[in-house]
C-alpha cells in the first residue's frame, strides 16, 4: 500500500489562518518536507514551529539556487529542474514505502508555488493530495482594511518580474489589482505604477499575516528594495449598493 | 464595551477548509448572521449545519431581490442599500450593547462578497474584525487536479455579467483565467472563450469543495444555465523548470 504525498497549504503566515484539514494533517504528520534557501530556516517551516509532533522526521529540500543566477541563465533552469527531480525521487520512494508525506507549502499550493513542480513529476505514479489554503493576497488585502474587489470588478495578478511595458499596460487596464514578486523590481514597479495612473491607490503590504505585518499606503514608501514577501494592493471601485 | 463584528470567512464550503480561527470563532459565538435568499436555507448557513452552539441566537438577513430585477434598474441599488442599511443597524445594535456577532460569508470576505456592504456602512463606528479564508476559485482550480500559475503567468479574474466584447478582450490577453458569475451568463461566456480562442483549455467547476462538486472539461459540457457556484478555469502554462 503506498502511502500519500501531502501538498499542505498553509496559508500567509499566521498559523491560526491554516486550515482545519492541513492543522490535523500536521499534527499527525510521519514525514515533514519543505523548501528552503540553504542556510535558511524557511518561511514554510516557521510557520509551523511548535506543531511538528515530537519523533516526525523533517526532509529539508535546500535549492541550489534562488537568485544568484537570473532565470533567464540556462543553467538555472538545468539547476532547478535537477533539484525538483531529486526531491521527487526522495518523497517518493518513502510514499512507495507506505510512509505519508506532508509537503509544507506557503500560501496556496497551487498558486504560484514551488509544490507544483514536485507535483507535475509526481502525477500519476503516487498517490498525492492538494489541500488549497488562503492566498498570500487575500492576506494583503485583508490587511489594508477594505475588500478588494466589488460587483463586476476585474482583478489582474501581476509579477514584478515582467517587463515594465507590459506592467504599464495591464495596470492600466483593471479595475482591482495584485502586484507579487517585487523585491527588487520594486522601482521598476513603482514606474509602472506611476506611468499607468495607479501609484496613488497603491498600498504595500509586506509579510502580510506574519508577526512583521507592516501596511502603507505606497506614496510613503521610500525607493528601494522590498522584502521578499510584499504584495502590491490597488482595490477595485466597483457597483456598491 | 463595545461588542466585534467579525466578518467571518468560511471558504469554499467544505468545513474542513476552513480556517482554524474561523472554526473557533463559530464554535464560541453568541449571534450567528448570514445573507440568504427569501425561502431559502443559504449557503453560508448550510456550510456551518452542527457547529453552531446550543444556545446561540441565529439572524437570517433575507436578500429583499436577487435577479427578480436586472442590477441596472435603479431600483435595485435603492432596495439593496436600505436593505444594507437595516442589516447594519441591527447588527451594531447589537455590538453597542456588549454582543459579539459573527457574519458568516462565504468565500474570502473582501473579494466579491456580501459582507463589504456592511463593513463599509459599520466602519469607524463599530469594532470591526475580518477573517480571511479561502476562496471559491482556489477550490476551484485545486479541483481541476493542476496549478492555475506558473512562474510570471499573468491571472485574470473576470465576471460572466461583463460585456460579451470585453470578455473576449480579457480572455485572450491573459495566461492564466478565472470566470465567476457564470449563472445565466453561461451562453455569453463561452461564446467569448471561442472568440479568445480559450475554450479548448476552459474547465467548468460546479459546487467546488461542496458534496456536489463536478470537474468538466468545458468542451463536454451542454449549453443552457450553470449552477451560481460555478466556475471557469483557464490554466496558465508558465516557466516550469
Amino acid at each position: 500500500m503506498s502511502g500519500t504525498i501531502y501538498g499542505l497549504g498553509l496559508g500567509p503566515g499566521d498559523p491560526d489562518l491554516m486550515t482545519v484539514r492541513a492543522d490535523r494533517l500536521l499534527r499527525q504528520a510521519k514525514h515533514v518536507a519543505f523548501f528552503r534557501k540553504a542556510g535558511r530556516t524557511g518561511q514554510a517551516r516557521r510557520i509551523v514551529e511548535g506543531m511538528i509532533p515530537e519523533g516526525a522526521s523533517e526532509i529539508a529540500m535546500e535549492y541550489p539556487v534562488t537568485t544568484e543566477i537570473p532565470v533567464t541563465d540556462p543553467r538555472y533552469n538545468t539547476l532547478l529542474s535537477a533539484f525538483y527531480a531529486a526531491c521527487t525521487e526522495r518523497l517518493s520512494s518513502l510514499a512507495t514505502a507506505g510512509e505519508d508525506v506532508v509537503v509544507l507549502c506557503e500560501g496556496d499550493p497551487f498558486f504560484y508555488g514551488s509544490f507544483m513542480h514536485l507535483f507535475t513529476r509526481l502525477n500519476g505514479t503516487t498517490p498525492v493530495e492538494v489541500v488549497p489554503a488562503i492566498t498570500g493576497m487575500s492576506a494583503a488585502w485583508t490587511a489594508t482594511g477594505q475588500p478588494i474587489t466589488w460587483g463586476d470588478d476585474v482583478l489582474t495578478v501581476l509579477m514584478g518580474t515582467l517587463p515594465e511595458a507590459d506592467l504599464v499596460r495591464r495596470m492600466g487596464d483593471t479595475d482591482a489589482l495584485v502586484v507579487m514578486k517585487i523585491g527588487r523590481n520594486m522601482d521598476k514597479v513603482r514606474r509602472a505604477l506611476h506611468a499607468a495612473g495607479r501609484h496613488d491607490d497603491a498600498w504595500l503590504v509586506e509579510y502580510a499575516a506574519m508577526p512583521d505585518q507592516r501596511v502603507r499606503r505606497l506614496d510613503e514608501v521610500d525607493n528601494g528594495v522590498a522584502p521578499y514577501f510584499s504584495i502590491i494592493v490597488v482595490h477595485g471601485r466597483g457597483r456598491r449598493p
